[in-house]
């Protein structure tokens, strides 16, 4: 079995669970975390054994966004157990244009959710911020905790909204709170998530995450006996999510993606950064 | 006029109300019940005096979904105030594939849904299960009484999302709601349909059916004069209809069918009801 | 700087707030105020110092439709600051044609909505009747008063929806509550339409465009230092809302408008008018 650093998998009554474990760090997102994620999942694709996955995470947030500070802390030498994706991924990664390097990598990363075949669900608590939210997007059903929050402050970065938020984020928390987040970098609330439709229930207990797993368990039993339930659930997401719904969600990714390069290639990031650098001196480096 | 067995077809001031009358069967559809609905909504379609239908039941549930129990008990003469799509209806009913005879029944059933070109109303009583759920998803307004729920448990049946419920689904109770309800058979009471922007409104009175038809009657007389009602409201539908909409819908129904038949002549339904006439044996066969 | 006689136009701190401006008359659109709103809009688009557009409304009513009595009190000369769309709009509205002028206009007028390429907000105070209401699909994220409230009888008028109002409102209302609104005119409140997902938050506040103005201000100052802002809005709104959006929008408020041209050659328009006429005929002719 593959080992990860950065993340926990496991496998209970045919539901995958995938833990982000790099707490100190609120889970933001390194080359790392991507490409173990990215791993997971193909690693549950393809184990007949699993009939869906469950994303959690441990510690006080969900996921803050991205982090490349101290990138070259882990080395990017292809391990035995890697896939072919997660080896071209660190390849890329090893080479020499680091914007092209994390765009190309947030590429793969996106496209792991929008070609995954099972039903994917997630358990939120705390922080969900940048692409910490916008993955999220991707997920079938969203379970939250009651101090969960959901934030895209992507224009304070100097960056682009990105994982197709741009037209998932209209569909799945409606148009106009989904420009308010966009364009206004409005803070959503667990309550507010739920009222919106995007969070189907709030979920108040000491063990979050082992609660939102019984809820998981128990709709998945009803899905008929455990070797049946595998290839149904594997064929209405087929259906939920047809190949040209598929097609569009990565040309939309990679437009987003152009724009982000766009504008560091313009010194726009840069210019945003220096500007709160000089504004507001101790609030660090903007995170994504 | 056309004699009706399964259902109760009344015309109200334009509007044209076909109630569901199985009630001991829970208004469970059989083939008859099918033939029968689409020639209401071809008569409504028909009559200039019609303006809107109004989807009603009599009993304890609205529709607990298919029933192709004792089949035999009907005939599949033609009739002589049958339309050509009944006709052809019967004689594929006929025929001698009983699992086609299903799913292209079905196909025209979903046809006249998508095709129907006045606004359509529903009085949701109690359960509305299966495609008794799924049917609703092309109804323009649906009313709920307290006790009216929505369920989907096609995976316990060995069956898939039909009705264009894996695409219908998303728009009209957000994304992560349906997600739970066809992955999860997440049953939904009328307060989350509600809530979800499903159901219009929650309508408690005795006479449930009766207040519902007041409401769209009310809504119908601000729809310009009685004579002049029905040509506005059916370009209205045209517009929020379009062609090539009801094209789209008819390609995932047929996408949606194709799956119920591969899962059938995999054998996958087959070994579902295996499963629970040996762990759940008091259940009986799984209807729908 | 332009001079407008239907609308104040101001920008304060890279907001352009534009204020109807028309409160004898609900604010309800003339010619005038539709070439007004279209050349500041233009404006808005072209000035590097505007980085969003707020529309407002100055007495009871948001806007209560289109209003073509006393057209003729207006003279459409071109003046000196309009633009090249304002003046083409002038000499159509002085032809021969007086539907084929409406038509043309308020074309001209959702296109100007549909390309703008900077994020669109809204304060909604009383009534948002008719286009009031459709042209509100168009903004980006919709603020309302305690007495706001939406309506589109466009049946009783004899008229069409518009605006792409036709599929606009499903998306952005859900599609049960918006097919009650277009069929069956039900009017709907401040809190339904927040309910909804439609308004983002009722501001009960004495200056209630002051109070919307702030919000938005305090948002706009998280999308990045002021001069950078600007570009970033633009391109989110650009990723929102592709070019391929924009074209199908377009497509379908001329589908709209052919409708609502085919219903008054007709005469079904007359007819309703004649109608309410006989019946009501303490209600004055119906706008819009």
């Amino acid at each position: 079995m593959t080992t990860y650093r950065t993340i926990d998998v496991a496998v209970r009554d045919g539901l995958c669970i995938v833990t982000q474990n790099r707490p100190e760090r609120l889970n933001a997102r390194n080359s790392q975390m991507y490409a173990e994620i990215i791993a997971a999942l193909e690693a549950a694709s393809a184990d007949d054994a699993v009939a869906a996955v469950l994303l959690a995470s441990r510690g006080r947030a969900f996921c803050a966004g991205m982090d490349f500070r101290n990138e070259h802390e882990h080395a990017y030498t292809a391990l035995p157990g890697d896939s072919e994706r997660v080896r071209r991924v660190k390849a890329q990664w090893s080479a020499d244009d680091p914007i092209g390097a994390v765009v190309g990598l947030a590429g793969r990363f996106v496209a792991a959710f929008v070609e995954f075949d099972k039903p994917l669900f997630a358990a939120v608590q705390g922080g969900a911020i940048g692409e910490g939210f916008t993955s999220l997007l991707h997920c079938d059903v969203v379970y939250a905790s009651p101090d969960a929050y959901f934030w895209a402050p992507f224009a304070r970065a100097g960056v682009a909204p990105e994982f197709c938020s741009t037209v998932l984020a209209p569909r799945r928390l409606g148009a106009t709170l989904a420009h308010a987040a966009l364009y206004l970098a409005r803070r959503i609330s667990a309550e507010e998530a739920r009222d919106a439709g995007f969070v189907l229930e709030i979920v108040a207990a000491d063990d979050f995450a082992g609660a939102v797993e019984a809820r998981v368990q128990e709709g998945l039993a009803l899905a008929g006996p455990p070797e049946l339930r595998g290839p149904t659930l594997r064929s209405y997401r087929a259906l939920v999510r047809p190949q040209e719904e598929r097609k569009a969600l990565l040309a939309q990714a990679d437009r987003e993606f152009a724009l982000v390069r766009a504008r560091v290639d313009r010194g726009e990031t840069e210019r945003v950064r220096a500007y709160y650098a000089a504004h507001l001196p101790g609030t660090g480096a903007a995170r994504e």
